[in-house]
């Protein structure tokens, strides 16, 4: 039996020792990370292998094994992951602003950890690397629940990663697994309030509702993208057919891809074909709205549920729309507020659209694809948040941070 | 009955319109506001004598009654405080970051509205005034649920609102009354996630409990004080004693004043009686760790209990603490994270202090009464946050604004 509060105590009281490590000191203990997990790729593979010949004996699909399996490029990528975190800017003790008031106290406003960090999680091992160096740098300890399939690599990383923090005198309690795999071990995980400041789900829509669900503690919802492209009657027909082919077929699978194409009634009688051939080309099914439907018969009509489906494959719904306006209500309406685009040469429309339009990060003129810790310079992330509060978009090292006010007085009252 | 999902549907629909309000717009309706408030300022005196009528049948305590009442000096302070409030910068589309990327993908971080936001509060008609403004000039709608004990008052403040609104051609829904004083609506109202971006709820720790317990929306949890005034042993007794009574007894019921006094071992026997007899003559009510007790036995005995305590009243429990670390151990176990103060000379004890005690403000020779909005040159606060998530310490209007990125490019493509 998993004892949480032993685990939830040991956290809390290692984070406060780790938000006060120098950034030296953090960057050392990451490098002795990935050094480590290179000595010992022999044991993670060994253990991985555990985890590929059950999911292959219970008959997994083809694309979660991927995600599951490790192989030395792997681990070498992982371990160049941790030198990159490790050398990032130091997310830590920034003063982000420092005022004196009238009465003479002086107030700082200083970045600090979050504290203890939970991280939810499905088969992907390097979560386990990648969320542990983001939250270690920023001074969180991370408490980390990840998928079952994954469990026995999961088991071998974290104790790489401890054998880390042991030869550098760090207590392991940094680094955390949750080494129960029931679904009660998540719930149990949720209602930790006391000990954790901010859970984080990785993974499908139903992980991160059933979060909300449950968890007591603050949750940051990320990764679910119903993301457009709209093709307003200005566009450039060359821009708006490379960035509809980039964002819905450059790797489909993941949250910034498209999932719905809109495209301005003016201008579809005249492009539509080219696009959707285009579309086909690239193997993607077509679901049209009724309007094209009379136009090309051949396509799949798109119910009202495509419209509000992330497909995360090479399928793509496609609508006429009237206008600028149009698409900005559909958009608003089926969207998941995480990336949306539009093509056009027309400023006030892209304005309007900028302006208008509830989400992440609008595009203008570019692909959904690049909303990503890497492409906004941030060096890595810990995931894209989808909701507004405290961090939207990309999240790096500083929205792994909170803030404190210090106060210089000489004897203030009130 | 209330229909929960057309208040939901309307705050989001005017939500994305007052997100584009320019701030003379927003300023201007904000003094009309004000206006309207003064001009009628005998309807809601007569609502709000229903109201206390009520209460005083029911047989209120005093204090609540005294915030339950309006007056015309009252609302003359409501109306200062929308016109203060648009007097306030814009804390919507400031740039926060503009950075080109090597791929010439121009990114630029920008403020915008959280949304909508809900607020639950308890018997204070002010609150429905302060929080409408605050959200309002952040380009937020508002869901206000107000307590029973005030809903005629509410009811007519809303209408008075509302009714500005309407002369500035601003539909209605921008400020909306849930007018069920029920119990179920209160938790009816926690489960609109698809409508409301953040829950505030603003009370006691009963409120906050029940919120985090039952909402599906991101909350913040904002108020429950129990502060901590340390004396180091190289303290100045005069300034020690200073801020000490300030804390605890400028104004008990707030919470940002102090509950606990903790002092050095090594200066006790020296300054302990002088202090305790100063906090006496102000009409403190002195409870004791079993150490003070042997000395002065005439105090009570604190019990494990009263050290969680947040009394909001003329009662102190007072402890005497090894050092400056036994100081921070017992703040970390026993606080909210809200406002810690230290009294000390010794600079090394105070940046101990300040760095490894969890808290928003941290004051170093000052009184913890200075945790408050317009203390903090903010303008204006709608809540003081004791969470990490978001916003932390007092919350002004840039704490009611989220981020968008938008990024411009020529046909970017990943």
């Amino acid at each position: 039996m998993i004892d949480f509060n032993t685990i939830g105590r040991n956290a809390r009281k290692i984070s406060s020792e780790l938000g006060n490590y120098t950034k030296d000191k953090k960057n050392r203990i990451l490098k002795c990370m990935a050094d480590t997990l290179i000595d010992e790729k022999k044991f993670i593979l060994q253990e991985n292998l555990i985890d590929i010949r059950l999911a292959k004996k219970n008959g997994i699909e083809n694309a979660l094994l991927d995600r599951l399996i490790l192989d030395e490029k792997r681990i070498q990528a992982m371990a160049e992951g941790l030198k990159e975190v490790a050398s990032l800017p130091d997310p830590v003790g920034r003063i982000e602003s420092k005022i004196e008031r009238p009465n003479g106290l002086i107030i700082e406003k200083i970045s600090v950890p979050l504290g203890v960090i939970g991280i939810i999680y499905e088969a992907r091992p390097n979560v386990t690397v990648d969320t542990s160096a983001l939250c270690f740098k920023a001074g969180n300890a991370i408490i980390l629940r990840g998928g079952s399939r994954a469990i026995n690599s999961n088991r071998a990383l974290v104790r790489v990663l401890k054998k880390a923090l042991e030869k550098e005198n760090v207590p392991s309690e940094a680094i955390q697994l949750i080494d129960d795999i029931s679904k009660t071990s998540v719930i149990e995980l949720m209602k930790m309030r006391d000990y954790i400041d901010l859970l984080i789900p990785r993974g499908g829509s139903s992980l991160i509702k059933t979060t909300i669900e449950n968890s007591l503690i603050p949750v940051i919802e990320t990764g679910v993208g119903n993301c457009h492209v709209f093709i307003d009657d200005s566009a450039d027909l060359e821009m708006a057919k490379n960035i509809i082919i980039n964002a819905k077929t450059s790797r489909p699978s993941v949250c910034n891809a498209a999932e719905t194409l809109l495209i301005s009634d003016n201008i579809a009688s005249k492009y539509l074909a080219s696009i959707l051939s285009s579309l086909e080309e690239s193997g993607v099914e077509i679901r049209v709205c009724s309007k094209i439907k009379e136009v090309f018969p051949k396509y799949k009509l798109a119910t009202d549920e495509d419209w509000y489906t992330e497909y995360l494959d090479y399928i793509i719904s496609v609508k006429i729309v009237k206008d600028v306006k149009e698409a900005i209500e559909h958009i608003n309406k089926y969207g998941t507020k995480h990336s949306e685009a539009i093509v056009t040469e027309n400023q006030q429309n892209a304005k309007k659209f900028s302006q208008e339009i509830d989400a992440a990060a609008i595009y203008i003129n570019a692909s959904t694809r690049f909303t990503d810790g890497h492409e906004f310079g941030m060096g890595a992330e810990i995931g894209i948040s989808t909701q507004k509060l405290h961090a939207r978009g990309p999240m790096g090292l500083e929205e792994l941070t909170s803030y404190k006010y210090v106060i210089y007085g000489d004897g203030q009252i009130r």
